[in-house]
């Protein structure tokens, strides 16, 4: 059990951020809004980045790096861009430091920079700046490129990977010759995206399309990936966006085709970020701490010696490093811990609260019976193994547990999912259980907002593969063609 | 031949840039001072990171990632870092933009932040400030953290890789129980980053310690790897400081040891950045454009089909397909560029001007004869090998290119490192053929100083690994216990 863990029924809030903290995924830092991404932390993220770069260049694209500052000027060539996120921006204003006369360090008044600078809070602006020099003939497209990088967008209200005002991310953008191919562009990633967070984090996602408000600013439409926590509250979990020719015009980017006709790019640009680690510890943990699904977990298997002599550990630990051996050799990633500071008990809480899905111990009697105890993170079983079936099984458990997790948070989904005829079951459906509601909706942004502000629901998206019923408007009345996805949100 | 390129000869700073953007690495932006790395630069640096990465958490490191913003304050704690990093910063100062009454987008100057925050140039502060609620016993201990980031330094002279105000490093931050640890570990770190650039980038070093008034800002010791590129200039390749526990003092982190008593960290910090590619290109290339090492090389091997009619094109690409086949198989890392949009003479230039180290052409008489034609980057040379030994052919080339660029760039420094008893002498090497110059130096900052104001030299490192026979001071014929290595330098 975690130290003093709060249970996600008495506070899921103050569950969360204590379970960020105590299984060292991160911490709040010195400076307002910004995180520490601990080693452990950091490690699950590795481990997602190295899963959705392996898919990025499979699918033919290739990493680059663009400046982490944008000049002002910039920002004011996309109309809509500009409003939606120049303005709650950290803004570099001058390049220098000095002394006072009374020794303190200040900013220097006489290095004040001729055109501020905004530190990225994404970086359309800048890359298709420097798209205009990279495309000039339908020979250099499509130009497929992705950056891992650092953004900051200065957030009021912030909580740990949820919400930062500094978080590191991927952001595809590509370029291409004609509408259809950025369209099929921006459909691949948000699959893409649906994969990776399905298969490897074991959340199951609804795809969909943004409603015109909740658009990317520059956008033409948002596709998105929708995810559903433990609290009912949705998440959104990744977004690809078709930018038809917006950012190709404000930079003047143009191509020749293979007809010589000049005419604009066409653009997508697409993202997940470390808002992932708050999705993957918010749908599978519990009051013990962190879950972890094996395909994401840095440690998949832990070895934990029970012993009460050196003639015991000596015996144990050559147990352990067999069986380490051998399940490496399966391609299992697995720690032995043979620390002498830390007594078992502790170890076994540890990893616990760490999420680690399959812990094995082995003490004296193990040894005498040919046996392993193993215990499953997710499901808090345990069961003794014999010694000849003991790496079968454990790879066979990777499988097993991935797919549980993932069953289950599907389970919960749809338990969680309600369709609803009427505004009044909406509201009461939204207060009593929360989760998605599906309903229909007149397609209009009044409504939208009306909804929104009425019961702080939100169109999370329209999805791609629901039912096409039409209906009527749950609020106006007014005919709607299908029904969408609303829930409050993270 | 690229088109165009200056030759070394002609001018080597004028070679050298022309390179770097012909040879699709990097290009400047928009923004003063800060580069784009493109797709073809970010895939060698790339696999320096991930050679780096491996090497670092094989001697246990792990990442983590820290904020790039850091207080003002912070630095003002650790006296001579501010002085070395605080002052050529960029500073940010307000939060937000909005329109004016024109409708133009200006800093709102209500949106002031209280404390200014520099963009980081180094992060030994803000770690250290975090370190502080890591650290409380000696279990803690060592704290063994990398991190792989973006920095800025508010260079008034940049260029491309080598000084731009934005770069990208991995910064190692160590603490430990005690002072011979944490010297054992910044001398682990120099021995690592040598073994890297020695093996995978083939450059050789000259690992050593800086003089006092080159060490890094707050550090009691600093360890480089020193390197000479073609013109006769060094290039420092990477450094690790011994920190005493000057930011343990600073930041206010003590440990209890397992006596019970209370003491200060001792601490180290290490790194190395996007600099290194400028000395990649600087050892290697030729007239003719990159020459990249095996070990290091996106694609080690491409294959060039050469074809009159669609049937010799399939008849090259089947044979091609297969070669590729087993030499993937072998681990190599080859491409086969069979796009009908450009002439094999066009592809032969494109890849001696990108440094693919062997090149493949399979021709109608090629396949007629059982041969291919391969030809190797590094020495320009071509021979025809048999279909039955090609594949141990071009693995086994692998090992001699990487040999032969490291021995040739040796064989440079060698040639080019002169041991020299007078100053005059010393001043005449400089302006003939300059290069490394060992001599002896009375260890005075006053003369390293003088030495530096009158000649541009300066000393590079005091070398770990030299013959230590005393003498006099070139300068001031005070006694000196060794000589030291002097160079002009990037």
């Amino acid at each position: 059990m975690a130290k003093n863990l709060t249970t996600r029924s008495e506070d899921y809030s103050k569950w969360y951020n204590e379970l960020v903290i105590q299984a060292d995924l991160a911490e709040n830092s010195g400076v307002r809004g910004c995180m520490v991404i601990k080693p452990y932390g950091y490690a699950i993220w590795e481990r997602m980045q190295a899963e959705l770069d392996r898919m990025f260049k499979e699918t033919g694209h290739q990493n680059a790096y663009f400046p982490l500052f944008i000049p002002k000027s910039y920002f004011s060539k996309e109309a809509s861009h500009v409003d939606g996120f120049a303005k709650e921006c950290a803004v570099v204003t001058h390049y220098r430091l000095k002394n006072d006369e009374n020794g303190n360090i200040i900013v220097d008044p006489d290095a004040k920079l001729e055109e501020e600078l905004i530190v990225r809070p994404t970086s359309e602006t800048i890359i298709w700046d420097t798209y205009r020099k990279w495309i000039q003939s339908y020979r250099d497209l499509p130009l497929l490129i992705n950056q891992w990088a650092n953004v900051v967008r200065w957030e009021m209200r912030t909580r740990l990977f949820l919400r930062t005002a500094e978080f590191l991310w991927q952001e595809g953008h590509t370029a291409h010759a004609t509408k259809d191919e950025a369209i099929a562009e921006a459909e691949q990633m948000i699959n893409i995206y649906a994969e990776f967070v399905e298969n490897y984090m074991a959340v199951p996602v609804i795809k969909g399309l943004k409603t015109e408000s909740e658009r990317f600013a520059g956008a033409l439409e948002t596709y998105c990936i929708e995810s559903l926590m433990q609290d009912g509250k949705a998440l959104q979990a990744g977004t690809s966006h078709f930018l038809g020719q917006n950012f190709a015009k404000a930079f003047d980017v143009k191509f020749t085709d293979k007809d010589g006709k000049l005419d604009y790019v066409w653009a997508t640009s697409w993202g997940v970020s470390t808002r992932l680690m708050g999705a993957l510890v918010m749908t599978h943990s519990d009051d013990n701490g962190l879950v972890l699904p094996p395909n994401l977990a840095p440690n998949q298997v832990v070895i934990i010696p029970i012993y009460r002599d050196q003639a015991q550990f000596e015996a144990a630990s050559e147990v352990a490093e067999k069986l380490m051996k051998e399940l490496r050799s399966k391609g299992l990633r697995v720690k032995f811990d043979n620390r002498d500071t830390q007594k078992p008990g502790w170890k076994f809480n540890e990893y616990e609260l760490k999420g680690v899905p399959v812990r094995i111990a082995i003490g004296p009697k193990d040894i005498e019976n040919g046996t392993f105890e193993i215990a499953r993170r997710d499901t808090l079983s345990k069961e003794l193994i014999s010694a000849t079936e003991v790496v079968d099984h454990v790879v066979d458990l990777m499988d097993t547990i991935q797919q549980n997790l993932y069953d289950r948070a599907l389970t919960m989904r749809i338990e969680n999912t309600t369709e609803v005829s009427s505004y009044d079951e909406f509201k009461k459906v939204l207060d009593s259980k929360g989760g998605f509601i599906l309903a229909h909706w007149d397609g209009t942004a009044e409504t939208e907002e009306r909804i929104k502000n009425e019961t702080k629901a939100t169109i999370r998206c329209i999805p791609l593969e629901e039912d096409l019923m039409s209906g009527s408007c749950m609020v106006t009345g007014k005919p709607s063609s299908r029904k969408v996805l609303f829930a409050k949100a993270y």
